[in-house]
């Protein structure tokens, strides 16, 4: 007989109600037992209503969901700042954590929550959902089959349809640790090798406010990885026309290229030209499945008990490139990932992995 | 305060399952009351569990969906000689109906069908369920919003990837009955227009033990609509490269093609060529949006009172042209649908819409 | 040594100026010597002029070209009521012709043609340029290969992107002889099989003019090949977009699709959409290469004693279908070609082969 | 009426054989009146043969053409050591001249050679055909007309099929110099300004012999524009499918691609997927009509007194790029163009337009 995994939720933000909706849909022997919420209006309980949940499922306290004994993984989806401070408390309690990246800003605190995690034995997985979108995960599937070799080049197109708002820039910790943030782990994904040194280079060529919101908008990195591999990385905080994200990886025996998508096959032919349908909107329409898919894998890795990846430390390495990449953006030089990690004393990654 | 609909299923084959799943997640304010299945084996009790029902949910006599008076609507997704008695059951007792195509094999008794549920004033949707895929929707709209201008040229592309068992085909009423049924429909659909005449051409190609079983295994048709425009359908019981679903309408002021769909944007580049991913397989995997698009858009018409397309009549009009193709091919010459129609003393199609 | 090819051309239209021109570029060992073009004015003096050719290589009489022995080849492309009879003077004077399609519309003139082409030994080609196209004839290659297996079905997408002009309509023999003519021969070419019945359907759904005119704007066609296979056509005289040519060949183990080229490679993404470059406008633009390669073909046919295809038979045989197919629309039925060829007593075609 | 332009070529190796061809072919206004070749030998003469060139046409010392008062223009196609000499006695001859990229390696001879033509009056074009291959030039056109607004981010993906010889290597200056040199000036045509700055990384990831030559065969760049927009290069000497040539410029409404060109448009669906056909192999077929632009864009500028672009100077700045870029892979640092520029003492670029 197949033992339902008990799911408690943290957090009813837009990625939350994503995560919430998969849960009580795509997987029969999953419960989604508990949502803590810490504000709790009209517009929640109606949405809890559609999933088939009732008010008894509901707290605003995520203690209730540390504490039930009958509760065996937790999904955080709450602000950036709560995660370390969550996964430490669920893990002492004995659940597997999900936790939605990026994993935290600190990075002493990151390193502590790792430790933390490795003592308890339970699992800990960060939602890089990328790795999980049908596309780059087949490539990075036809890559480790040898399709082209020996990969050389990792190139990534990832650019926002539209930037945030100015309030949200302030805080995001910058292009780097917001939005490439991404890029940096389907980087390593793809290479199946470590980044040894990034040089970054940024300018606000969008919108001035931006730039005095002390950030950029437009961005190009350079990978060098371990393995001898180079990478391309190039962002922007508003492609007008959708939601563009492509990978290509070129390697010794061949090229494998991953298109954007398109919201239909349609082409219309007319005096005017030819029309191809527009591309996804923005993340939420792009990478649907990738958020049904991660949890799959994360539940299956639970009842498995396989080690899922991308782990803590994946979230901390990411948050180690995302800082060489702002110092080499500020200073206009190749920075190494070991230079930063080793001002925080790291000088092992795979201590926490 | 939404009122939920309730809803009975009847006939738990692979169509059915598949309507089933889509009605206990995609529709919150639908509540899947029962189903009625007349072989209950182990492999059905496992599968009602994966939906969240119960042993008391499932019925083998789908009397006890029509007395339920608390259900509002009927799926039916039992075999095709059993549709027009559950239609009629179904709407005497006041439920509304989708009913998988074909309706009937048998022109009166859909005659007949139809007339009851005309009288009843109960809905009656078919479950043509292309008009619902996303491609074949929105080219259907850009036409009506006159992109293309005037079609003159509906260009329909429908092969299977591999032919169904021989048994199958004995009991399927012939390709064109059983395959080019969807392919009626969509010409109708994509020409707003009534098919006049038609002429069909077919061969056994693929496999002698189909034309030994009474059918062909390729067919090319050609239409001629009321409104003046042409059609071309071709047919394969068996494209081995997969699914291969395609159409395309030409007109005065342009062309609307809707390409296969791929399972991934990758391309793969190496010494031995350039390879796209491949299409789906097979309607399952093809058609999985246009499952849940026709059952949303059936629930709407129910809470709206409007009243559903494709109905009863574009059921029996496509059983009329399936015949007409039948006869055409067999005496190798163009055959008027009213041919078939007043054969039936179906003189006028508008008295059951 | 190599010993040049000595060429005569008559007549200078709009195909005559692309064969001279090709004929002085490409073929170095190729010397176009004479052009004979009935209205010489000071356009075709210029004209000759560019092409490296001075006054004296021009005359209003082709019997100039017929008369001098040292010219090995002509090539014809003058108006098509004089082609029988340019053909039959160059043959008789030993000069190996290659003549613009169709070779004549008067079916015993046609046969007559073929048998003093036969009794001189000499090599006839016609024109119908686009086997020479890469795509097309790349096609075919891989169809012979096998690589698609027993050809099942032929699909010939032909529109023009607007129409002739109501006088040449008037003269032109009608659609079916002076568009379609082509189709029916890549649909020959492409099936390596003879077209055993044709069903043709048409229409005037573009200008009321033309029907006036006694022609149609707009045809399918079905056809049914000797091997089994079967074959869809569908022209219009106005494809908005550009000059639409595409072909596909299905079979028992996969399918090849040539599609239109386009001008550049180029996409434009923007707030609007996704635009791709237009295809190429008519059939100077779109057939450029094949012009080139057809000769390359016709001269390598001559130096290594070779027999041309597309000869005269072919030439005969596509004209045989037009008038199939014409009497196929007229009449409403499926015309089988040996209806129309036993009225001529052609009963067996490899006679003029 | 229309004064012909006499030409002189210098030079018959690979690529001043297709100019060669191109000259006799294309251009009706244009007689290519005199090639001078230093290894005469039976293959040069029947080439000459092909192109209806005589012995006398032909001579091995290039001052023959400078002699030749007849001469209007000079093409360069020899050694590159030989090009500053040969331009410098060109223009001194008052022949315009169009020369080979890249124009030198020795930057002093290149500013001196610059001043030299600009005191002679006469017109200099270097050979960066790849500003004429019709995708990228549309892209240029599009770009200037404001399609995509205000370009942020030029991407350029250039890749050869197969490294050189490694003799070759060893004398090419090195990958940016040899490689690269089309990609820069790429960049700056596209961008419409200045590269500022560039970053260059490098690796031997193809052929250990290239590193034992000193060279590199995998390389990316990032640019910085003096307008603030930033790019993107990437090299290997090895693309197992062919040479890999695309371009993309990102701005603030929206983004222009140029994908690979294919040979032909076939796709071909088999139960081992879906293949398209593979993109041309190298830069003879890739650019093929690039040559004769270039060419008819030069005769055009001589005929209307124009000045061409790109000329002299472009070529001395892809130099300091190379240089710069060079600089910027030994000392792992980015490198300003100015800081090459100052060591030569040039500080005003425009002294020499």
């Amino acid at each position: 007989m197949i033992q339902k995994i008990n799911v408690g939720l943290i957090g009813l933000g837009r990625i939350g109600k994503v995560h919430a909706q998969n849960l009580t849909r795509e997987f029969p022997d999953v419960l989604l037992k508990a949502i803590a919420e810490i504000k709790i209006d009209e517009t929640i309980k109606e949405f809890i209503g559609t999933l088939g949940m009732v008010r008894q499922d509901l707290t605003q306290d995520p203690q209730e969901i540390f504490d039930d004994p009958k509760i065996n993984a937790v999904i955080i989806t709450s602000s950036t700042d709560t995660h370390s401070r969550f996964i430490q408390e669920a893990v002492k309690n004995n659940k597997h954590v999900f936790c939605e990246k990026p994993l935290d800003v600190d990075i002493p605190r990151i390193v502590d929550t790792l430790k933390v995690v490795k003592q308890s034995g339970m699992k800990l997985m960060i939602g890089f959902n990328r790795r999980f979108d049908p596309n780059f995960r087949k490539l990075h599937e036809l890559v480790g089959k040898g399709q082209i070799g020996t990969p050389h080049l990792i190139k990534i197109t990832s650019r926002d349809p539209t930037p945030p708002p100015i309030e949200y820039i302030k805080v995001s910790g910058g292009l780097f640790m917001d939005m490439t943030i991404h890029d940096w782990d389907m980087a390593r994904f793809q290479a199946n090798s470590e980044i040894e040194e990034v040089y970054a280079k940024g300018g606000v060529l969008i919108d001035p406010e931006i730039g005095k919101a002390g950030d950029i908008d437009t961005a190009v990195a350079v990978l060098k990885f371990v393995n001898g591999a180079m990478g391309i990385i190039d962002n922007s905080r508003q492609a007008i026309y959708g939601y563009d994200q492509r990978l290509e990886v070129f390697g010794s025996n061949g090229c494998l290229m991953a298109e954007n998508e398109a919201n239909t096959t349609l082409r219309t032919f007319t005096k005017e030209g030819i029309r191809s349908d527009a591309i996804p909107y923005f993340f939420l329409e792009r990478y649907t499945r990738s958020y049904v898919n991660e949890l799959r894998y994360f539940f299956n890795c639970i009842k498995k008990n396989e080690d899922p990846k991308p782990n803590g430390m994946d979230g901390l390495v990411a948050i180690l490139i995302a800082r060489a990449a702002q110092r080499s953006y500020e200073e206009n030089r190749p920075v190494k990932i070991s230079e930063i990690a080793s001002e925080y004393y790291i000088d092992n990654f795979s201590n926490f992995s």
